[in-house]
């Protein structure tokens, strides 16, 4: 709550004159009413001053109101003030340009609800109260594993049938613009032992682990029977989406464990669309699912899997009829070079199988 | 330039048999086609295994696809592997769920064009190829100052006629969202020698500068004619906008200064409409300039001023007929409460005088 007025003060929103209306009845350019400045008053100074009938008093912005006077005339307004004298060219109406005391916020209101997300006007609003501490919720700690045997870190020399890990890379990158330093643990082998280890070291330091690889059908996945083992309480496993079918998702020993798919392109996919919100969810916001409220024209066909729904790569180009959508073909879950060439993702629903060139879809910007 | 091809050699993009689709001609789940599985192969391993007429090779997503195979079939489209079989339900087209050499990125390719921003996918692409170190564009140095006798830091008590500095703390909040951490300067008083010696200080240090207040038309606005005497080439001052008419933009010894308005709400509106973009440009990207895409109706009426464009501060709800913009009333320049109560800035043009009620308007979320 808050213990001081937003404005504390009755004060000038304009650089101008101060002035009592009943003064100023038909002001205008061709009939002006000449008053008599008492003196200036700036920002920063006591309102210590009163006019009288016949009477104005120049004004900065932010500056005390002077008692008597229910009117500011900005400056462009007036004329002429030599001699003490000011010229009123326009009526000015009760209250105009008077930024009230507690107009904004009054003592005792509610200023910033449990849960808001400070943004740089909740902070304005703080630091113009004085409020030099506040109480948040601390962000969660995230842990990012990678698994696979095919998998050498970005500082490697390929080797043949080996892949370097770009997923922790790219996972730290987009969770760091979101505010979160997630610890980057690497890669684990498809080795039960190792990876048995390495889920239980991180469920004891972090709040989510993230884990990239290992939950699909392979023989060699065992992601999903391992954290299962652990405790694991499967909340979903497989999505109709594409790309990013084979996401797992579940609880364990009250932590978040999100089995993203090894696919490049699907883990920032599921990345966005499922972690993110659950994110924000844990820092006591309202989550905020990517929205595809942007509408283009398709520039070029696409045959999509009916059974899901799909994020489509595209660069969008806007023109004077909208926006235009062109798919960058072909599409593919390891295909990062693509994905590079894209500004924005469209979204096309389950049940759709075809889309024709010409037809609207929904995208978002990829940023 | 790339020097290695993404993928770097053909491999399987599913878990399930590789295949020779001469073997499979009619396969379905009534007539399966029986294939004898030679072996299995994991991903990270070598390919050298080689596919006869009448065999399959079991095959994880990402393991090198076996000489003779070109396509794989899902394990979804198999079943009863029991005495070293497969059975193949569905006939495989040439090529299918194979990722090839290069399709990606091919050896030779441009990768990432010079300027190209640095996303969570650029990102990934470079540590796919093992380029751990990229030349970038530094980010600029951007120094803040407030000026204003009436301003008091936010950890001082409010004393008569004064008001905290909320500028600097929401300026260096907005900032460090874009990955730019400022140099906060606070507060200099409207006092000519201050400001000349706070304002050489920081073009000396920095590679923009951003003042607020003291750059409209009152007594003891200084900001303006101080940075003339310092060689200051105006660019722009005063823009028909409503919040930010006052801005202020010029070149001083190369860098960038910005006069923002003294009020709250003003100083973000130009931050975003006229700072953000310029930083963008500065570290050589296409500057973004905030997007007004996004359309709803008014709940409420609103009257604005007909010579400038607004930014008017709403609360936005989603319904099942679109978007509804309900427009905070009173809005103010100073009103951070107002703000603070806004999830969403609707647009209105120049020329347009009242909104009414059900009017479609232009908006874009606020974060």
């Amino acid at each position: 709550c808050s213990s001081e007025f937003v404005p504390a003060f009755d004060n000038s929103a304009m650089d101008g004159f101060a002035v009592r209306t009943g003064d100023c009845g038909s002001a205008s350019p061709g009939g002006p009413v000449v008053l008599r400045i008492k003196e200036t008053v700036r920002a920063g100074t006591l309102a210590n001053v009163e006019i009288e009938p016949g009477e104005a008093v120049k004004i900065m912005t932010g500056a005390p109101l002077p008692l008597g006077a229910d009117a500011v005339v900005m400056v462009e307004a007036t004329s002429s003030e030599e001699d003490g004298i000011v010229r009123i060219l326009q009526t000015p109406e009760i209250g105009e340009h008077i930024r009230r005391r507690g107009e904004d916020v009054r003592c005792g209101d509610l200023i910033l609800r449990e849960g808001t997300r400070i943004r740089p006007y909740e902070l304005a609003l703080l630091a113009a109260q004085g409020i030099a501490n506040v109480s948040v919720i601390r962000k969660p700690s995230v842990s990012l594993l990678a698994t696979g045997d095919e998998l050498l870190e970005f500082t490697e020399p390929l080797s043949p049938g080996k892949i370097r890990n770009s997923n922790g890379p790219a996972l730290a990158a987009a969770l760091s613009r979101w505010g979160i330093l997630p610890r980057y643990q690497g890669i684990v082998k498809d080795d039960r032992q190792s990876m048995r280890e390495a889920f239980q070291k991180e469920l004891n330091d972090s709040d989510v682990l993230l884990v990239s690889g290992g939950v699909s059908v392979g023989d060699f996945d065992y992601t999903k029977a391992l954290l299962e083992e652990l405790g694991l309480q499967v909340i979903f496993w497989r999505v109709a989406i594409k790309p990013g079918k084979p996401l797992l998702f579940g609880l364990l020993r009250n932590k978040l464990v999100f089995g993203l798919p090894g696919n490049p392109i699907s883990v920032m996919v599921c990345l966005e669309e499922f972690v993110r919100p659950a994110l924000e969810k844990m820092q006591g916001h309202t989550p905020r699912y990517p929205s595809y409220h942007l509408q283009g024209n398709l520039e070029n066909e696409y045959r999509k899997e009916e059974a899901r729904q799909q994020y489509i790569f595209c660069q969008v180009s806007e023109t004077s009829e909208g926006f235009r959508v062109h798919v960058i073909r072909p599409q593919g879950s390891a295909m990062l070079g693509m994905a590079c060439r894209a500004n924005a993702l469209a979204l096309a629903p389950v049940g759709v199988k075809f889309l024709e060139k010409g037809m609207g879809v929904a995208f978002r910007w990829l940023k």
